[in-house]
């Protein structure tokens, strides 16, 4: 007997492989008997409160494009639940399409998301079975080894350091480079450049925000680096902070819903820094959205490991699992194994995991060996990108289709 | 019997295929019997000048991996030939060395210096045969149907302005996203990304400098887009001018925290007036020289073709051809056939291809069909790309080795 429907949404910030985590979530989920329809959310929490859903019949030609397709494929959103207006309409909206699973695809925002729902449904008696998927570029996730996202964005970023070092060490004389990479508490996207480095072609300067950075010693290295190669590439998070606290980027102090400061421009301030006080010419680069969805050169282990945390989590919910999230447990580097398992969504929302203290080295330009083996074995093997006449082929939903 | 050495030089901003033309020089020259040795300056003529000089036999078990590197390996220069002073320092030196053939891989500028050799040579009696080697990503070299370079950064932009289209539509609401392109005088690169609009995934406003932007029209564009879609993505030329033929990128000169005055981007001048005039969002993208060298996921055309250029350059040099440049003429789009000739290189130099008006539509989104006809034969095959453990393979000359 089926048990009722199942509904999959996206959520927070996109990445290169949540579309394949929607995809294992839909294949694992079409062939479970437990499962009547999959009903996905059009931009997440918030289409489900508008009863705004999509039917996959409506794409089935195209599912097979899902794991190809970078950025939320049914939109997403950042949308905080309001406990006392929106709970009751959910379990309404529950009611009405009969949906007793509930998976949700995202970073620690959306897993309180998940608590929430899940506590409520338990509170007014309402059986649902919710599980989280996790995503995020960022790998700020607790108790997993790591996030889908991560991966693949940490590839392009240490691919793309080692064309910039090509490309700002041409000139006898050359610029000093500073490189912008997303990570607001967390610098796992930024320490991934330190493979560029390990290569012999990466960053001469690396800055976490897990390191307060002291700018008269960040002056002191650019100079020395800069007289003696004529050139110094740097990359630097975007959450940097200096000695007493305050973001470097600081330029723009809006909030966004979740209350958190909107960065950005770490490299233009610093820049402007180098520029002032050593009188040398700057090149500012911001990887901006690009790092998070560009799908041209994915890691195949995080394409495949995106894939099974969609079918697990679908797995885990028709077995009456409930309040829990996906996670990765790395059983060992080399061979590379991993097992899937869940963890307490609780203890997972609104708590950010930075990189430990044994991962980063004591130069403020290279991460220890801690660090290079639990990093390689991500980054490895390509995922085939399908190209035709030059651009890849992307699943897209038809905006102008009413799909329920 | 050999009659001499052959001095190649890479020279003006990198590219992601310049080493691939290196590749198909020193392939060409190698097996050639008019060719003794081949020397490779060291920063292009600015190395020269001191004698600075690589032998390749130092690298000879890394040449296969040529093909693979993005930007200059050799080094390059944008250094300006002083005539009185350079040019008789320079024939003592081809003299020293025994100098025969010349070869330039660059654009309008490395030509210039391609006929100030080729003249000088000639005015005091020296035999030099010289040819200059196409090398620009932004496409703006005359007599050549296109430039080596060019097809790969196109293909660069055109699938990262899909991703960034996927990307920037996500919410519900989303922001202005503003795209700035290479490309000075000559747009070609910025209108490639209208391949991805036409792939339904693309900018949907796109401005070149080969037209005067008119802020007004523009404001209009972009709040109507805005209210449809909430959200609009823009691709923008740096090079781009309002309608009294100032760079708009030049109206941004804001101080900065330091007391200096910063020149922002085309982008974040736009992004700054969007957000003024219409309370709008943005979220400024500057490509920076990503697009350059960027080796990820290049045109196989073009590869194919830059190695071409280069054994072109030495099969005409030692056939006695100097002071021209090689160039590729289209015989046909469907199928795609190419054939290497060469052009005066005096009428190349300092000389700007600008896109024909036949390629331009009336309106400021979408190129003619003669343009995408032009276009997609140059972005289409994928090059293969070799990876170690997640990260590619390139070629790197021993920066402490002395190789001369």
């Amino acid at each position: 007997m089926k048990k009722g429907n199942l509904l999959y949404g996206q959520s927070g910030g996109p990445s290169a492989v949540i579309n394949a985590s929607a995809y294992g979530v839909i294949k694992e989920a079409i062939l479970n008997e437990e499962v009547d329809q999959v009903l996905v959310m059009n931009h997440g929490i918030e289409g489900a409160l508008e009863e705004d859903f999509h039917y996959l019949n409506d794409y089935v030609d195209q599912i097979e494009l899902l794991p190809n397709t970078p950025a939320s494929a049914f939109g997403s959103c950042r949308y905080k639940i309001n406990a006392e207006q929106d709970l009751p309409k959910l379990v309404e909206i529950f009611k009405k399409y009969n949906i007793r699973y509930f998976l949700y695809n995202g970073g620690n925002d959306s897993m309180d998301t998940c608590v929430k729902v899940n506590d409520y449904c338990k509170e007014v008696g309402y059986e649902l079975y919710t599980i989280g998927v996790p995503k995020t570029v960022d790998n700020d996730l607790p108790f997993t080894d790591h996030t889908p996202g991560f991966s693949s964005a940490a590839k392009f970023i240490i691919n793309t350091m080692m064309q910039i070092k090509l490309d700002s060490e041409v000139y006898k004389k050359g610029k000093v480079t500073i490189v912008e990479i997303m990570g607001r508490h967390a610098g796992w996207l930024t320490a991934s450049s330190s493979v560029a480095t390990k290569e012999g072609m990466g960053p001469d300067l690396i800055y976490l925000p897990e390191r307060p950075m002291d700018l008269d010693v960040f002056l002191e290295e650019v100079k020395n680096i800069y007289s003696k190669q004529k050139n110094c590439l740097i990359a630097v998070s975007e959450g940097v902070k200096d000695k007493t606290g305050n973001f470097i980027g600081m330029m723009n102090q809006k909030k966004d819903a979740f209350g958190h400061t909107q960065l950005g421009g770490v490299a233009l301030t610093l820049g402007g820094i180098i520029e002032d006080k050593l009188g040398l010419k700057y090149r500012a680069v911001e990887l901006s959205t690009v790092q998070r969805s560009a799908s041209f050169m994915r890691s195949k282990t995080d394409v495949i490991e995106a894939i099974e945390v969609g079918r697990e989590a679908v797995r885990r919910v028709v077995s009456k699992e409930t309040g829990r999230m996906v996670v990765i447990k790395r059983i060992s580097n080399d061979p590379y194994i991993v097992e899937y398992d869940t963890h307490d969504v609780r203890e997972i929302a609104n708590l950010e995991q930075i990189i430990p203290d044994s991962m980063i080295g004591n130069d403020n330009f290279m991460m220890t060996q801690e660090f290079f083996d639990y990093i390689y074995p991500l980054i490895d093997g390509g995922y085939k990108q399908s190209y035709s006449r030059g651009t890849q082929d992307f699943f897209q939903i038809n905006k102008n289709k009413k799909t329920v």
